[in-house]
């Protein structure tokens, strides 16, 4: 049984706009702010090795996305995830594309290795590439399905010491004991860029409302996939999905945030 | 009483398609873009040391927003206003998040330094982070209401001789001796990242036409909050909001702008 | 006669879902990339010295895009390059700007001369940017018409042994001997930034389909063109055209592709 007060949980958020301090990737910027807003919180935006500290320590919770990685945005990422650790904010990766270079796995690695993480999003073989016998990854696509993966996935939650997030058609969501499955979502989401990325920062944007990360994540997911599935039942391609995809994530009441997310627990 | 011709200006601006060279930030590069295109302009991001000032001698005016800043774009940004200044091409600033970190409190007052502005564009917290006295800003939103903020922003714009633009419920734009209200606008324009950002190359892109800044400032805001507030008529929802927002700045006519622009004067 | 048999091409690069290397300008980023998904393709971003390399290794095709250059993105470009070359992987160019300032302008040519390239498209002052007596470009806009261009045009493809797809009114591809006209495209595509851009990925996306450019360009310029000329029978602004141009994207058959492709050759 899954019994999140989802209701309250995005009433808070709304009443609080936390702020959602994000070091993402280029593609996605625009649309992660604009998931942001829409949903009711607040986006910011800095990635400078000058001001990442002093961002984070305004925000409630920090995103660290490798999508469009550089040498100089790797050392912003661990400073600001330093600080965040410190203030004790939650901190939220999404490890894109890891596996598919060697940069990528080690930058992965590198950020597990260096901070303490609240939730880590990815697909299956994003995650799994946190081990040695990691497998290459299609550019930014699963590689596995999420339910052959998911022992392998519960070990990694533990090693880490962070909930893992495993998005796909049903999304899994682990601590490495409890194991939460979301069935909200809609097969559009994967041809529209980002959307990945930005139900990270929705985790995130929960996260800095309750410091419980296995509910933030959660929530996260069965929020962005059920806009999904919303704008799904209105739109069929990629370009009005996504416009209404970012309706649907403002028009979501509390209240039925609370009737549809849908989810089971093992 | 405020009397622009508006509708010649329009006119003018979409006849003489300037370029309006933007050095901005990656969360708004597309959408700037896009909503200069869309009102008339045309224009180019540049951002390398090794070609801003070849590129800002071919535009009719410069956009310098700090919204993701670095210090080597810092560096661009004053290689290419000093260029701008040299030619007299005008400089429009934003601000963005000035008073949230010290490294953009310190960058806002260095350009301020080291170029002549034409326009300044922000909300009232950003504006008065320039003073000594300024207060930290939530993230990239108001602090402060605009109103209480005119005295000090009548200060500030005399001090740094620049018109100063504050968005917000009413723009308030002022060259520290008139002032001007726009009364353009919506509330849903708060819910899509780059709003503000956009507005300001709107003011660029007018600056580029008049050489009255104060013109070009209200403009700028009464253009892009009456585009607003066109598109709040037809969506309700920040998606199709923006999309709406894009099809107003292009189907606005010359005398639909005379029209519909609402100021007053003090 | 064009008997290209563009309905298998269009089948196969569904079916294969290529990863398309994308090494292009902040602007269009998120654009290209859901151009890419809407189409059939799968895009990667990935910019850093450190990885292009491992990256275009698990790719069909590269993009280089020059719009937003620096010179550190200018040497990842060559690497990425002469990996493909390399890997027998096809390399298409934009060269966005070249003749607008001397750094692209040298960077397209050093680009020339370093890599072997499949596809340049551009406008005609872009791709004339390559000779000596290149012309200035106005921002990223035509200075020249195609038809006008089309000797010199001819002579570059011929110089540099690549072919060149200008777009425009009528878009020209060449080899320096064959030239395929293509008349698919809509007015406002030229009222949202990055639609040549996403033109030149869609050239990519076929050209790892297919080994010959020739067939590639015209085929990606007919594809997108005829996206364009869907959407604009439903759209008449630059906000909602885009959208619809996405949805088209993704809803063009390959037997609609075959049927309203229209070429012409000489």
């Amino acid at each position: 049984m899954v019994d999140y007060d989802l209701k309250s949980l995005l009433e808070d958020l709304r009443e609080k706009r936390p702020l959602v301090h994000n070091i993402t990737n280029y593609v996605v910027m625009n649309f992660t702010a604009n998931t942001l807003l829409a949903m009711g919180a607040s986006p910011v935006m800095a990635h400078a090795v000058d001001e990442v500290e002093e961002m984070v320590s305004l925000a409630g919770a920090l995103v660290i996305n490798i999508g469009t990685l550089s040498k100089q945005w790797l050392e912003s990422m661990l400073k600001a995830g330093k600080k965040a650790n410190e203030l004790g904010l939650p901190v939220v990766l999404d490890p894109v594309g890891s596996g598919a270079t060697s940069f990528r796995t080690h930058a992965f690695r590198t950020l597990v290795k260096e901070l303490k993480l609240s939730v880590v999003r990815g697909n299956p073989s994003e995650i799994l590439s946190i081990g040695s016998d990691y497998v290459r990854t299609k550019g930014v696509e699963t590689a596995h399905e999420a339910d052959e993966a998911l022992e392998a996935v519960k070990t990694v939650a533990k090693e880490i010491d962070s909930v893992a997030a495993i998005t796909g058609p049903v999304d899994l969501v682990t601590d490495g004991e409890r194991v939460i499955r979301c069935y909200n979502g809609h097969p559009l989401l994967g041809l529209v860029t980002g959307t990945g990325c930005a139900a990270t920062a929705a985790i995130a944007a929960f996260n800095s409302i309750t410091s419980d990360s296995l509910e933030a994540a959660a929530a996260g997911l069965a929020f962005f996939g059920l806009a999904g599935e919303l704008a799904g039942a209105k739109a069929n391609s990629p370009g009005s999905f996504v416009i209404s995809l970012l309706d649907s994530l403002h028009e979501i009441t509390p209240q039925e945030f609370q009737e549809k997310a849908r989810f089971s627990s093992t």
